[in-house]
């Protein structure tokens, strides 16, 4: 009996080595397809270079809708369609002019008007300026101090945390409330100091938000070197604003999130889902936000296809529309998920940037995430991206998670250190995406996808 | 007994996790004044826009030595000089022309000479093109069939390993010793396909070796995309090169290593080296190579001593001179290290770029990386800079290792996805350098320092 249980477990243990052996030989095939053959960098550039900026309920948001559609049908997924959504359609108008007032002195700096804001009077919005460093501020400085003012949010971000995204998520508030929260003390307009580590001459423009029924007010992004010369002009006694921007709300238009499927073969109705969000900001190309969390998403099904992989589940490519200001596009796929009854195992976004894969983070407990690290840890390790953590995932895979029991959120995780030096800038060009950093963190998304199609996701998150 | 014997278990126990936490400590501070007070950025600019280009024997390279020394001095370390050398000077003249022609067709190409090669004849040279791919086939070929003829290396940069380092190191024969091999079968030039993954119009330049005695000819690296277009017209025929270089030996020079130093409390006479190469190529600014490594190795005794840490033993920055052409640095610090009876504990080079530290690897055993692995792995997680590995380290330090039994030679390991798409090239500039991704380098090599200094380096290596 000892003998026969010792026989077993021999049994168990040898056909788990076998198929790590076999994940570990899939991996390398993953690897190798994403680099000898790879398509996203190719297809990436069609999209900066022949499409370029989507907002959306732009024009070329649907030109992207269109592409991304007949792409996919080019490398015979087996479904391929589109999701109705209505999204927000906000136009940016003339490019904004800005200047520091500082005694009988002007300096013109760079502004680009935050994404959902209103025009300033057509010649131009003047006033005088207070700087604060957090929104708390608002409230002890009330509004006798604010009323009648432009308010200055100037917090910069910490370089400590070794992760960008956790800087921006520490400033973000002064861009995503600020001009809400001053707008309800009298502010008579905002600027922010752009959301970034790079002093530079950039405004980093980005979604703000206003209450329905909230008062709407002209606000923009300083760039960090323009934050600066008006921080420093401040100390030396009071400055106004000058600045004169010309966006506007217009109705909501027709878009859609474009879907991609490799259909599975023992459990259809069961999916696993990668996507990135194919809207971005209007000011340059969207290629790191998020242009290769899109071309990387089609790229793993178009990975698995080329190996002949048989998927048990089915894997869909996800473009998401409208991430940027209202993620309608995740909130329909939620919906209609749910509407049609669908299981999901997991869902990967890729929106941090096509930068060299670091590893993957989990919306999920400690234990799955130990579990991860001592099943699969090792598969990673040979292409560097093997940090497998508890932490976020992505923006449009959130209401997945609110609306299917069970779906663990799973975020693609690049290296961040230059993420934050482009977003929402005129410099995110395809230019700024290398190659091989692309196709590494494609190839990882690609070898998670068939991980976890093999042998699920241990349950408990 | 058992309890004295537990108890001391005990001990020993909570004062590894005490040393661990102080450690852990310590290395938090050290990544803080890199990331809040870092001057690596700010000297690596001046390094690059106010001196630039500097080879060995050059005038600049020469101001690089006066710049550096003058600024460890001004930062007030114990000890600061140089160590003089005779370096060879090599310059590369007039920008170069090169030419296909094919049949009635010529098409003007990218081309620059490579580092000790000789010029063409004043008018150029033209001769009939045959491709190669490996130095084997200089053989198999014979005499017979390159005698006459220009040699065109053609192999390209393998994609499917994950570090660009091991594809450089498998093509780079090509470049290193395909000029003189091909002499020797008759060959009165070569074109070498250029070392990156990336496909376009920059040449990268570098040495390439003649023995003493052997046969100088003259041989430039090609852009990859010229190098496609060659191959691709020899397919349908006969195909002839034209290229004029100007390129000449100039006497041997004298040089220096710049040397600063925190000299040891406890073992003054016992060393840890962490350094990089003052000299760079004459086309662009050696940002990345090597500028990021020699501003991080003054920015570890800077971090050290702006936070008043006393090291047991003697800390030295050392900007080696010559790393590209000659090493004759690395060789100097290793015979003066040995006239002196210094003993070094352990050498850290970045030569590696300036990109985001990924970890270190160890010329050192499999058991000693282990122990790193058991013992240090964990402090550096946080930092994203864990990776502890069996590997090389860098052609500066190689005589030292050579010269000194005992010390542990050490690479700084960075990302190294980017760096050979501007090896060698005119981008390889100070834009293309993330501040944040040199000071996390920076740190990394400070921290390890650090920890070599308190615990040393288990033996075995």
């Amino acid at each position: 009996m000892k003998f026969l249980q010792t026989l077993a477990v021999a049994l168990v243990f040898s056909q788990a080595v076998s198929a790590q052996k076999q994940d570990s030989i899939m991996l390398r095939k993953i690897f190798d397809e994403a680099l000898v053959n790879g398509k996203s960098y190719q297809n990436l550039e069609y999209l900066c270079k022949k499409i370029g900026p989507r907002l959306s309920g732009s024009a070329n948001a649907q030109k992207a809708v269109d592409w991304t559609k007949q792409l996919m049908d080019g490398y015979g997924f087996d479904k391929v369609y589109l999701q109705e959504i209505m999204v927000p359609h906000w136009v940016r108008g003339a490019k904004e002019v800005a200047k520091i007032i500082s005694g009988s002195k002007q300096f013109t700096v760079p502004i680009a008007a935050l994404g959902g804001t209103v025009a300033t009077p057509k010649a131009g919005l003047t006033a005088q300026v207070i700087e604060l460093k957090s929104l708390d501020e608002l409230k002890t400085l009330g509004e006798r101090a604010i009323k009648g003012k432009i308010v200055f949010f100037n917090r910069a971000f910490d370089p400590k945390p070794i992760e960008t995204g956790t800087s921006y998520g520490e400033a973000g508030d002064q861009r995503r409330s600020g001009p809400s929260e001053a707008a309800k003390y009298g502010a008579v307009g905002v600027i922010v100091r752009s959301l970034t580590h790079a002093i530079d001459d950039y405004p980093h423009t980005g979604a703000t938000t206003f209450n329905q029924g909230g008062l709407n007010i002209p606000a923009a992004a300083i760039s960090t070197k323009g934050a600066n010369l008006l921080s420093s002009l401040l100390k030396s006694g009071p400055v106004k604003f000058y600045f004169k921007q010309d966006c506007q709300w217009l109705p909501d238009a027709v878009s859609y999130n474009v879907v991609g499927e490799i259909t599975g073969t023992e459990k259809p109705n069961e999916f696993i889902t990668v996507g990135g969000h194919l809207d971005s900001w209007d000011l340059a190309e969207g290629a790191h936000d998020d242009g290769t969390g899109v071309m990387q998403s089609i790229e793993v099904l178009r990975i698995l296809k080329a190996l002949n992989y048989k998927p048990k589940h089915s894997i869909r490519a996800v473009m998401f529309m409208n991430e940027e200001n209202g993620t309608r596009g995740g909130k329909k796929y939620a919906e209609l998920a749910k509407q049609n009854s669908e299981k999901h195992i997991a869902a990967i976004e890729s929106d941090e940037g096509g930068f060299t894969p670091r590893g993957f983070s989990f919306e999920a407990s400690p234990a799955l995430v130990k579990n991860l690290n001592t099943n699969w840890k090792s598969l990673f390790e040979p292409y560097e991206a093997d940090r497998l953590t508890v932490g976020g995932s992505g923006a449009d895979i959130g209401a997945l998670g609110d609306s299917i029991p069970g779906v663990v959120l799973i975020g693609f995780r690049p290296d961040s250190q230059r993420y934050f030096d482009i977003h929402h800038t005129p410099n995110d060009v395809f230019e700024n995406v290398n190659k091989r950093e692309l196709e590494l963190g494609g190839a990882a998304m690609a070898g998670l996808v068939y991980l976890i199609d093999q042998h699920g996701l241990p349950a408990g998150n």
